[in-house]
């Protein structure tokens, strides 16, 4: 069975790790870095990989899934053993045991954020409290991990360790956000009989702040058993017209603005730069 | 969700570790002991959860197993997050990096023996070789982590860790050769239309033995697509006949031998005497 961990994946976590190690006291060497970015993303494959047999999904980053080619019991494993060799990098590359404590409880968020999932899925009654908790588990946990990790493997003080943490944090929420507003823009603008998520009862932000906000007209559409391609049109255009949609935009703007802010008060380096570029383009894209 | 941890397990690997640790030079403290014990059935029963999703089973120590209580979602999260619980401990209460890093290890290997049983299965070419690498993997490996935790966690010495990792791994063969034994004898003895396990391809070591000798008769009734009753009748009268249910259990007293010797290598002391007790009384089950 082969894993090839680079195929289309974005490296995003092992980038943000590397990027957050210029922000302590000691450069640490490749020898420790390298093996630590690779064990972000192979939690991150991990996840992915049973999340794709708990969904059934039959493709992932233009290729077949693992459960796909290799069946269940191979992609329920494979992500296990992925886990350990998760566990086996930082145990191996890590200092203090502090860390790796640190690193298990993160983990621990990020399952809890896949099993809240389930409370939003088919349920109208879905609050914007339920879909934050949910990516912050799925996504921001992650993310703030990389950050984590990498302020505290180069012995970053306490203040900055936290500052990476929280900035870390609010990135992941924003990524999550925009990558939803995005799909939701897409299908919307090229008129897909789409929103395949919504159809599977997945509701995306724009949608749940429709349903918070008590509209009668959307949460007669979603309540239905079987949604047409009509009704999905009659919601997604409910979706923009009454604010929705801008409101998320709101909302992830809050996010990135809160890591700009923060961002800006972490030691000036070349990283501090590239980072303020990569929130900002990551903002614009909804602009 | 409630993961009851006590229903009905015999708590075996807390066990065999809370003995081996009275081999090292160094008194633990129950505040260390009780939750690294805790830690080995808690890695137990995630392999569990998992196992029973890939395998569908639907009852396990007499319960409903977890993915039939509560879906398949739920529980492969439930065994993920079993797993960051069974590495939060050890992280928590072992002291060096390098004991970590060898649980890692350990638990990859019981990872690669999982992914070998299907080498195994509906294969009327399996091997000795192959079952006791699967089972070493299966049940062998948790063993011996069990059995070296416990030895180095008290400061043995180095002689006496790779003893105890031995005895451990021993100790794990025979419990599992036995077992097969002894589901093959009762299943043999109250002429159940069982021997389920036949039905789904899952070859024993009894049945193993007599297809590696290239056993004719065995062979043809087991290559068949639907066994019926008779079917599974003739192949145990034949694995009883031909001797090798007698191979098998020569095999398992093999395991049980060496590791009566070992222990009776290791620190005199209380533990000891229960350690071979336990051995003995394992062995003499299928006598």
């Amino acid at each position: 069975m082969i894993i090839d961990l680079t195929s289309g994946g974005k490296m995003l976590r092992p980038a943000f790790f590397l990027l957050f190690s210029e922000f302590g006291n000691e450069k640490r060497s490749n020898d420790d870095l390298i093996p630590l970015a690779a064990s972000l993303e192979i939690l991150h494959v991990a996840t992915l990989i049973h999340d794709d047999v708990i969904d059934d999904s039959p493709m992932r980053r233009a290729q077949p899934t693992i459960h796909t080619r290799y069946g269940r019991r191979n992609a329920i494993y494979a992500g296990d053993y992925l886990f350990t060799i998760y566990f086996e990098l930082i145990s191996r590359h890590l200092d203090a045991n502090a860390d790796i404590l640190r690193n298990a409880l993160s983990m621990k968020r990020i399952l809890i954020g896949e099993l809240d999932q389930m409370l939003i899925n088919f349920n109208v009654n879905a609050t914007t409290d339920m879909y934050l908790k949910e990516i912050s588990g799925k996504t921001a946990e992650l993310f703030s991990l990389s950050a984590t990790m990498g302020a505290a493997v180069s012995y970053g003080s306490q203040e900055v360790v936290t500052r990476c943490k929280e900035i870390g944090y609010d990135i992941g929420m924003a990524f999550q956000i925009i990558d939803d507003i995005l799909d939701f823009s897409n299908s919307a603008q090229i008129g897909k009989p789409v929103h395949e998520d919504l159809k599977n009862g997945v509701y995306s932000l724009p949608y749940i702040l429709g349903l918070e906000s008590k509209n009668e007209k959307l949460i007669a559409l979603l309540s239905q058993d079987n949604l047409t391609t009509e009704d999905i049109n009659a919601a997604t255009n409910i979706v923009v017209d009454d604010g929705y949609l801008n409101q998320a935009k709101d909302i992830a703007q809050g996010y990135t603005q809160h890591a700009i802010n923060e961002i800006k008060k972490l030691p000036v380096n070349k990283s501090q730069k590239v980072l303020l570029a990569v929130v900002k383009r990551l903002i614009n894209r909804i602009k």
